[in-house]
């Protein structure tokens, strides 16, 4: 069989990176002459044409939109994509959808794979890796060549594309703001590693909350994970030793599973929920509403970010061509959804 | 912008149904004569190509393997893509995932989307909507003209395909004579409508482990719901119903949701689980795991699923040609996990 010259062999053959081989392809400074050159020259030997995306898009329209999302266990993604199916419908798009499983060659790769003639164009929220890598050459490449790309949820600043997004900073401060009006004057929060932006707002949200009452925010109460759509054996094994012997009466923890291993372990320590400690976590999902107790949460209503990411798309695939682009960022509100996991406002 | 001429536009141009479309332009005898003339000369007179999936796979090969389920909000098909998604790494290819969302004319567009072009083969389970038409003609396409499928866990009979499957037989009556082992003689079932192949299969699990204990079945302790991947308030309501002082001791249910709102019923109905009533469920995802009390389930293990239809798609893709082809029907072993929603067997 006659394999289709794709970045991720050129990378293979020529034992660099995915991402070296794209930057390459586009004169990118970051690389040197010389591996530019060999890149170069390997990619006309074998008559490798990275303009395919701009050649598919003049020559006719597919009418299929691409999602590529980090995962879908998910339960936050899952329902994003039934918006984005929702809207697509009623307009007549198809959808694919890609997952990048937080894999930075994955997601370049799905890209590729996706805008190689299949979609007109991305609803995209980024892989873990990719934050962390701080790399985003694939959409800068695919949005210059006429692709363009909706980020949601977890998104980066600076790429010509428009955003839609919760607020995380108020959401979380509308959560951590309950836990205080409930009487909680010592809360904790779980939440991820400052390179997530969705952790890094919330955990500001949450500061902010506490500096509105005039609480001091303590080091000691904040637990930073390098976990974020799963807690594995070792992100357990953390929230059970933050939460050991800690003199505290509230918990906002940044996504449902860690509110249930929070909830888990506290009933463990022989502390009640919500008369010792309450909790509040962000994410609206099955598991806060089938815990027991059930959990108060900030939703981020992810059906309406889905429809409202494929309604901007949409308006950019059938928009007139004009002069001068522009890019809008979308917020959806968050509301708060109680339940049985924290107290009645008195 | 020049629309791309698709079954559906067609259809609707012609206010027929895509599923008329596709038979016209075989030459389908269930079409009259008429209606195929017509159809036949619409598609020619605006160049209708059907054979694109013919001509795609003699030029090229994608690397790409498309999977089509009928939603991912249910936790069962998102571990079946997990482990697709890792046996097509391990092999490289790329995968793309298609939602029918239950729905017949969905499924079409999505197979006609994957097969042109953009895919080598398909991994599929139907939707319910197709399940209760009974039409299939969409796949015999596919593979007549070349592209594999392999089915799992809703399938069809009589379509040469290779399939994955849990023996949903099996599994049912293991989880029911787990009940009967624990002590249960009165063991209500809560399943689907019987063209849904895995409720009547599952139903038939219950009725042969009632039976092997010399039990009469009760047509009484047999709900047949018309949902399948969902539990809406209509839903709840005959569950709540159902149960209702019913004189029972074990309830068995063939997905988590059941089982979740069969357990939230018995508690309103002051009854103790598993003291007064036992409940086993079919499908192990995170509902069980985390429901309070925590439900004992028939555990499908799709990751393997997964694993094993890519596994046969790749097998197939990657095989010599062959003059007879041959199909495999794996069946992937269901195992029982205890947990608090059953007694301990003595």
């Amino acid at each position: 069989m006659k394999r289709k010259l794709t970045l991720k062999l050129i990378a293979k053959e020529l034992d660099v990176s995915i991402s070296t081989v794209s930057k390459a392809l586009r004169d990118s400074a970051e690389i040197s002459e010389d591996t530019r050159q060999k890149i170069k020259a390997f990619a006309k030997l074998y008559n490798y044409k990275p303009n395919n995306i701009a050649l598919s898009l003049k020559n006719r329209k597919t009418r299929t939109i691409g999602i590529i999302i980090p995962q879908i266990v998910h339960h936050f993604f899952t329902t994003v994509i039934r918006g984005v199916e929702q809207m697509a419908r009623e307009h007549n798009y198809n959808v694919i959808i890609c997952l990048s499983n937080n894999d930075f060659e994955k997601e370049v790769m799905n890209m590729e794979l996706l805008a190689n003639g299949s979609t007109d164009g991305f609803i995209l929220s980024l892989a873990k890796e990719t934050m962390q890598k701080n790399d985003f050459h694939h959409l800068t490449e695919a949005i210059d060549q006429g692709m363009p790309v909706v980020q949601f949820d977890r998104v980066v600043d600076g790429i010509p594309s428009d955003k839609v997004l919760v607020d995380d900073r108020e959401g979380a401060k509308m959560g951590v703001t309950h836990l205080l009006k409930t009487g909680c004057r010592k809360i904790a929060i779980i939440t991820t590693e400052d390179y997530v932006t969705v952790g890094k707002l919330r955990t500001k949200g949450y500061i902010e909350a506490l500096e509105s009452y005039d609480i001091r925010v303590d080091k000691d109460l904040i637990l930073k994970l390098d976990n974020i759509d799963s807690c594995d054996d070792q992100c357990i094994a953390k929230i059970k030793h933050f939460l050991k012997g800690k003199d505290i009466d509230g918990v906002f923890t940044i996504n449902e599973l860690f509110a249930v291993e929070a909830s888990k372990a506290l009933h463990t320590n022989g502390k009640s929920i919500p008369a010792d400690v309450s909790i509040v976590c962000f994410s609206d999902g099955d598991l806060s509403k089938y815990a027991t107790p059930s959990l108060t949460t900030v939703s981020q209503h992810g059906e309406q970010m889905g429809r409202r990411a494929a309604e901007l798309l949409i308006n950019k695939l059938e928009g007139p061509e004009v002069e001068v682009e522009e890019y809008t960022t979308s917020y959806i509100n968050t509301s708060l959804i109680e339940r049985e996991s924290t107290r009645k406002v008195k």
